[in-house]
């Protein structure tokens, strides 16, 4: 059941992508490692839905590659991620604290970035009912010849 | 007592703060978040007072707005944190070693990150014990539009 | 005897080290940080192999100090590290996928990444038969300022 939904996925990605864009070249490739920090208590939907929102949300809003799916999930006890308790901007955060950092290739627009925001906690929320104040996100960029996405290979040369 | 013990930190962080700067604006956000591997014999009152460090710190000489405090700590097996034998650049380690990672905002001078990484190394070091040579620390840089502090949303936009 | 084995690769990464470049000073300092991500599966043997085989390969290609060498291993669940089923780019993945993320002072050159590359998915096999395919390697660049190996100082000021 597990695979069947994740098949489902990626196939209506695989819809949304060819009906909105034909461009998704070598030219657009960002190439994302996502790091996903969580609590010890959240489920196993729960991660695999988190997981999936950030992929969703590359693919729909950030132009990535499908398939371009590399993630590293930790579970934490309580005292590991740590928030502040008087909120911060006005944003206050419960033990469901979800710290989502992604390193990827620079060159997304603004825009972009503020649609890729949207989009994982619209879905995460969506899905699993996580309160969107504790959807949290940091982006980090590299170049395109710092990655190598196996067998000893740099599969991306700089422009 | 673990409550009381960090109001009592923060309110004095308030203090210092309100002390010595009043220009603690939007333009001054940068907006840290922070990573902490520690070995796992660690109490839970050092690694509390290692994150604390790590936010005074930032507090103090950083220009960082209070309450801005998201930590990620990892506890790591004795063989999961490397460290070379022979030591670096003259300094010696041991399984105490707790290495730090900040991703924020660029734009800290030369002159505060040495003080950042004085006053981290001087608090922990004060609090519990741990040699200053066992305090290892790594920044990296990101922008302004790269954090999403929850709600889905964007809360700095690029200058 | 894992000490002993720790020793004599140090020892000969220093003889090449000695064969092939005295220009190893502070110039060249590039003092990376090293997060290793594998499954929970994978033996202390392997643990230790990958992260000399990253060591390895700085020393030799990538011109970095010896005895630079810091580390952190994540042990992961089946489910906390993520990799697309159907493969990417042509490569095929399985359980055994190690993530390999590197910060350090940018400025090596394409031409020492890819061999930086090549030397770690070449060792990690030869020592321990992993798939080629199932190396997976991330660079992040920092700045020289942005370091501190201990002490509270900051070893190396900019240029």
């Amino acid at each position: 059941m597990l695979t069947i939904s994740i098949m489902r996925l990626k196939h209506s990605a695989v819809e949304r992508k060819s009906e909105s864009s034909k461009t998704n070249t070598n030219e657009d490739a960002i190439m994302p490692l996502v790091r996903i920090d969580i609590g010890k208590t959240a489920s196993r939907e729960r991660v695999r839905d988190v997981g999936n929102a950030v992929y969703n949300a590359m693919i729909t809003v950030a132009n990535v590659p499908i398939y371009d799916k590399f993630q590293i999930v930790t579970r934490h006890e309580p005292d590991e991620i740590i928030y502040p308790e008087e909120g911060y901007l006005g944003i206050d955060y419960t033990p469901d604290l979800i710290i989502i950092q992604v390193t990827w290739v620079g060159g997304r627009s603004t825009e972009v970035k503020k649609k890729f925001y949207q989009h994982i906690a619209d879905e995460i929320h969506a899905r699993q009912g996580v309160r969107k104040q504790d959807i949290w996100i940091s982006l980090v960029d590299s170049g395109r010849e710092d990655w190598s996405f196996g067998n000893g290979e740099m599969q991306y040369a700089p422009k």
